[in-house]
């Protein structure tokens, strides 16, 4: 059994969206393709899977480093001991050879998507859903009756008003969503005030409404923002300053009494590490968001809830960032606290299939073998493009 | 005044040599060209720079992001308030456009070249070497005299022995060199210290000789190799941990009383304040050894020397990672501690034109114009290159 072509697209995001930050208008993801030389119903077995949404397309390092590392292994090299299944950590191994340690950036999503890649193409050797796969791997029952949810969105638009805010909360509200998010810090705190109260009209109370500042502020503005947020209850405080700032992480987290999340900007287990020693996050409380599709795949991810719970932490306090099927399947494999969901942005990556079935606060995947990437509707010219 | 074109180029490394973690038998850097519509002896003045070595050429990121958004900018946007220079701050600004916090990986080198390549053209369009160009710039009078500085080598070769290293040596001796850096962590600690001991017998004592592990060891073999190089006296134990553990350089540092260095592999001043806050690092002691090139060119690098003033440590303590032509004029400009060079290795970058003069363990810059790349006999083809 081997791998017999590797292949990547770019793929660009739909919609102008923007958070505290950064606009996603020019945004794309890339999506990539395992084809093997197993053949099922006349086609080959294919594990598809990208690199998460928010950062970029890695077309350039797959295609410089990381395919050509892939395609000059050995077949057996890259198998499990089983022989019938591949070893997702040697695939991980053999793209990283000759990387040095530390700058965990772009190459960790380039990596990140033929790691995941392997899971996808796993479980359609197995026949079963990703979330199978995975629980089995990594020894776990899986959380079978689906994961909590909310919904991820309150982005700045162009056309910026209160109103918009909350039909789009009520537009989630009506999908089966109870739990949302929105952005803070691209708005003076006197507008983003206003917008939490209108947002909290929709969700009903503040454990069902997170505020996002996506690395926005320093610590003065981070402290004013945790003292005016404070009397709302909210879900969680979210990644208040720069990622890699764990000193204000902890400054923050000794003062605010709520929920802090953060991690999505964290792509390796030493900067989780560092996390964890330096953030101050609070053992039981607040939220890890590190995605897999953008920090080498499941296989340093598992190893990043290994770190935490080795420090104290519940893998209930992991929400991976993402909002897409891929890390639906990882949180309920490896029963995570939850996952989010892009019900409206982020297309063709973001939400899930009709069949996933929101309710109760809860989203499952359906039975499709896989990550089934294959009943998103918008992704399928894309894969279809891949076969090509 | 405008940039009229922006090239790039994939140079691979000559050589064959491995440290302890990685082979460079397949690395490549990526050199860049930013050429202008200033014509002086018929030809168009252009900067070029580099990312730096040891790490990959960037043309994916270059081209799919950062060479469209500064072609998308106006001309006057990339200039300084005087209008006939350059600004190397609003050029990497323009060129991190929609970039997210975190990350700080293969981007980082990507818009390093850009932005050295302005240094090259500002001094260019000055006629002048960069190190005057940069002196100026930040107010400093720079160590016109020459820096310090050590010859860098002493990997692992496929035919391996203690013979071949202290000819290495005895090599750089001869060219001028009294200082040098050797690798450890690639063999046995016994073997390591045949390897010492054969190079100490070159350079004479140990404040002559710096040995480098490339950030493999645990904190086992750390304390284990620390113990054992005590008794040398070296001039450094360099990258002992993974870059990014923090904690593990700290407890080095509590009971290593030489010099540790460190910083190569750290590439955004929040990484750099991490190191200074948590790392253990000893205010007029330890080596910071942050390398512009692979992190956002010296706009960022100025900023982690600010950034290490602010908390009490000294610019002396700041020799770059790199061992080429900018990180020497860089070095000088900034009154830096002093630099490295690779006369021996990572050919057609590493080590000096000859016009440099190395000697009474100082090495200065020629009065080229720029970084004076053009005077680097290997690297002249190349150039050529980039100019058709």
């Amino acid at each position: 059994m081997r791998i017999t072509a590797i292949k990547e697209v770019s793929v660009p995001l739909e919609g102008n969206v923007a958070n505290a930050l950064v606009s996603f208008a020019e945004h794309d993801v890339s999506l990539v393709a395992l084809e093997t030389d197993v053949i099922r119903n006349g086609r080959p077995v294919t594990g598809y899977a990208f690199d998460s949404i928010g950062r970029y397309a890695q077309g350039g390092i797959l295609r410089d480093r990381m395919i050509p590392r892939l395609k000059a292994a050995s077949a057996e090299s890259l198998l499990d001991a089983s022989g019938e299944r591949f070893d997702a950590a040697k695939v991980l191994q053999t793209v990283l050879r000759n990387e040095k340690p530390g700058g965990h950036g772009d190459r960790a999503a380039a990596a990140g998507a033929i790691e995941l890649a392997v899971w996808d193409l796993n479980a359609k050797l197995a026949d079963e859903p990703a979330h199978i796969t995975i629980a089995r791997h990594f020894g776990r029952q899986g959380k079978r009756e689906g994961v909590n949810v909310y919904a991820a969105g309150g982005y700045y638009y162009p056309d910026e008003s209160t109103q918009r805010l909350a039909d789009e909360f009520r537009g989630y509200r009506e999908l089966g969503f109870d739990a949302f998010k929105m952005k803070i810090g691209g708005a003076t705190l006197a507008q983003d005030i206003a917008r939490i109260e209108a947002a909290l009209k929709v969700a009903g109370e503040g454990q069902r409404l997170a505020v996002d500042a996506n690395g926005r502020f320093d610590l003065d503005t981070a402290l004013a923002y945790a003292k005016a947020i404070a009397p709302y209850d909210l879900r969680w405080y979210e990644e208040i300053g720069d990622p890699l700032d764990y000193d204000l992480n902890r400054q923050v987290a000794e003062v605010y009494e709520g929920r802090i999340a953060t991690g999505e900007n964290l792509f390796s287990v030493p900067d989780v590490l560092n996390l964890i020693r330096f953030g101050g996050m609070r053992k039981g409380q607040d939220i890890f968001q590190m995605d897999a599709g953008l920090a080498y795949g499941l296989t340093e991810y598992a190893r990043m809830i290994d770190a935490m719970e080795r420090h104290g932490f519940d893998r209930a306090q992991a929400f991976p960032h993402g909002g897409h099927l891929i890390n639906l399947h990882i949180a309920v494999g490896l029963e995570l606290g939850g996952c989010e969901a892009y019900p409206g942005v982020f297309q063709p990556f973001g939400g899930y299939p009709p069949g996933c079935g929101v309710g109760g606060g809860l989203v499952r995947p359906t039975e499709a073998a896989g990550f089934g990437l294959e009943e998103k509707e918008a992704l399928r010219p894309w894969l279809a493009r891949l076969n090509h």
